[in-house]
């Protein structure tokens, strides 16, 4: 059996935090990791003291997830380069507008042959416009394969230990049980697929539908309405891998990361209230972050201009006919009220499909 | 071109009738169909007056559908021979338990040619227990081709014209395009697929799943735990397709029949509401059916009880642990709280997919 492997989490907000309570139970119980998970924690003073210590000294993320004991062999550690520096599986979880400058830290500082998983949802803005995947830059990076896991998956529910699913999407056959041992326990249900980038994408694309269930919601058109515009901004989802990443699978679509939190943030999420409010408040989405979100940027309508780049780049709008709307809805070139007009005909109506 | 179609609408309740609404709009309006369309309708009286004389008069089903207008070339009749016996298409929409004892008064009274649309929900009870499809007990007993309609399509939002989609299952390519031309609006969208049994499974099974949804939100398990629920209830809606009627194809849960209705399901929906109920109020469903829904039965538990029967003859009940599950809480074999721990180690969860 090869040598145990080491872990290293580049990350400590709540999500992060609440991965560190479960990879750091794992890497203690299971004897192909190395007890000791580094985490590194982007140093910052709470109450007078630097919040590596407190993590080291109290095992909690008093900042980030407060009221949650971390296992005491993970280790808070201020320097990203001398957290990851010996790791042989690399954590990203982190904002992602962090990571270029933290991957750039990195780079040439790290194992040749270590390997990342991203906990990143959302999508880059690739030079010239349109996305890119945030594993992808990573890989760019790092020059390591980088993995995703995506889901339905709020972290303090995951920290209160309340049953979830979530999905890896990883390529390696060899090295997907290996993810799969550390981050799956009795509570947190793993599912490993191979299909990465759909995993990925599912987590940016989403939170557009989200936008759009938000505008039903706020003309209070009906859940006849609201399960129209769910389902077909999955199919847009799926098209969408179908279109840029080809190859995509059907079935990764009703694994966790695609229609189960779909459905959360359609329900739940702070994409679909705000843009509830956008609509009933009559007030601009960047008047509404400011108040709503506590500095925080609304992630629906930014990926929605950024995918709307894609699209009118390829003449392809008319294919996306919900997304190019949301995107229109938060520009404020159409009203919410025009929503439904515009995907009244949309191309999953058009033929008979038998 | 062939002669036109004449239509009948085997059924009046809110369902019936905002379909009735629609029927009648297109039969009027397509020259390949007969503008007279019958609705049978179970007479009764309403203030003194019979329901049919009221609703040919007035154009306006005021017992079960008040306020919507019916077009005036929709005609009620009591009789459902009468009704039925010069029709070219039959549309079924009655409570399903009523389904035999009128095809049997139909039986050798309708045209030999005629086909079958049935838009009932939920499944017969199979001689010796288990399940019976709806469309195949019509087929069965009036010896016509059945195809079905199933959807998210609450029947007051769908009488108030808001936007939805709907599902049709049909196998014969030359008949797809007629029953849409007779059920397509602006406001209700029809896509039409050939996976007839899929359709209709899903629009019965659907609240089994809701019955789960229910007893998370009652436990207030978090967003996390419902949709791993819904997901996990999905992925047995396939199974139970690949396994029962095998050929069922992984595209028709995309459509509004599979993932939107059961989206509505699980979050609107009585089954849901009822259960949560269950947990909550620690009563009987019995009780609550009393209590709550004046006098209906909840389709949930039945079907669990039906899909139960053929899962335990069958030796299956470990293979849909949701399922199963469901049918045991609601019988009161174990209590909602042991819910989770009968899909902690789904299938879904035991081996990596790479």
């Amino acid at each position: 059996m090869a040598e145990s492997k080491r872990v290293c989490i580049v990350g400590s907000g709540n999500w992060g935090s609440a991965i560190a309570k479960i990879v750091g139970k794992n890497a203690k119980e299971f004897p192909h990791f190395e007890e000791r998970v580094t985490m590194y924690v982007y140093e910052e003073m709470v109450d007078g003291k630097k919040l590596t210590e407190i993590i080291n000294e109290t095992h909690e993320n008093v900042r980030y997830l407060p009221g949650h004991k971390l296992p005491p062999n993970v280790v808070a550690v201020p320097d990203v380069v001398e957290a990851a520096k010996d790791a042989d599986i690399l954590i990203f979880v982190v904002p992602h507008q962090f990571i270029k400058t933290l991957c750039k830290q990195m780079a040439g500082k790290i194992k040749a042959t270590a390997v990342g998983i991203s906990l990143i949802k959302g999508f880059d803005i690739a030079e010239g416009g349109g996305i890119e995947l945030i594993s992808h830059i990573i890989n760019k990076l790092l020059n390591i394969p980088v993995s995703v896991l995506m889901g339905a998956n709020l972290a303090h529910e995951v920290a209160d230990e309340k049953f979830c699913e979530t999905t890896i999407g990883c390529r390696d056959k060899a090295l997907g049980p290996i993810f799969r041992d550390l981050i799956q326990t009795d509570y947190f249900r793993v599912v490993v697929v191979d299909d990465v980038e759909a995993v990925e994408m599912c987590g940016a694309l989403k939170n557009i539908v989200a936008c759009g269930a938000g505008f039903v919601d706020g003309m209070d058109s009906g859940d006849n309405t609201k399960a129209a515009v769910i389902r077909l901004g999955l199919m847009e989802m799926i098209k969408f891998g179908q279109v840029f990443y080809p190859g995509t699978k059907l079935s990764t679509f009703f694994e966790s990361c695609g229609v189960a939190d779909l459905i959360t943030s359609c329900y739940g999420g702070r994409n679909r209230r705000v843009s509830e409010a956008f609509v009933k408040a009559n007030k601009t989405i960047k008047e509404l972050e400011a108040e709503m979100l506590n500095g925080q940027k609304l992630q629906g309508p930014i990926t929605a201009e950024e995918v709307n780049h894609m699209l009118k780049a390829k003449g392809m709008e008319d294919r996306f006919p919900l997304f190019t709307a949301i995107h229109k809805i938060c520009t404020g070139e159409i009203q919410p009220k025009n929503l439904v007009d515009c995907i009244r005909h949309h191309p999953e109506h058009i033929k008979c499909k038998l």
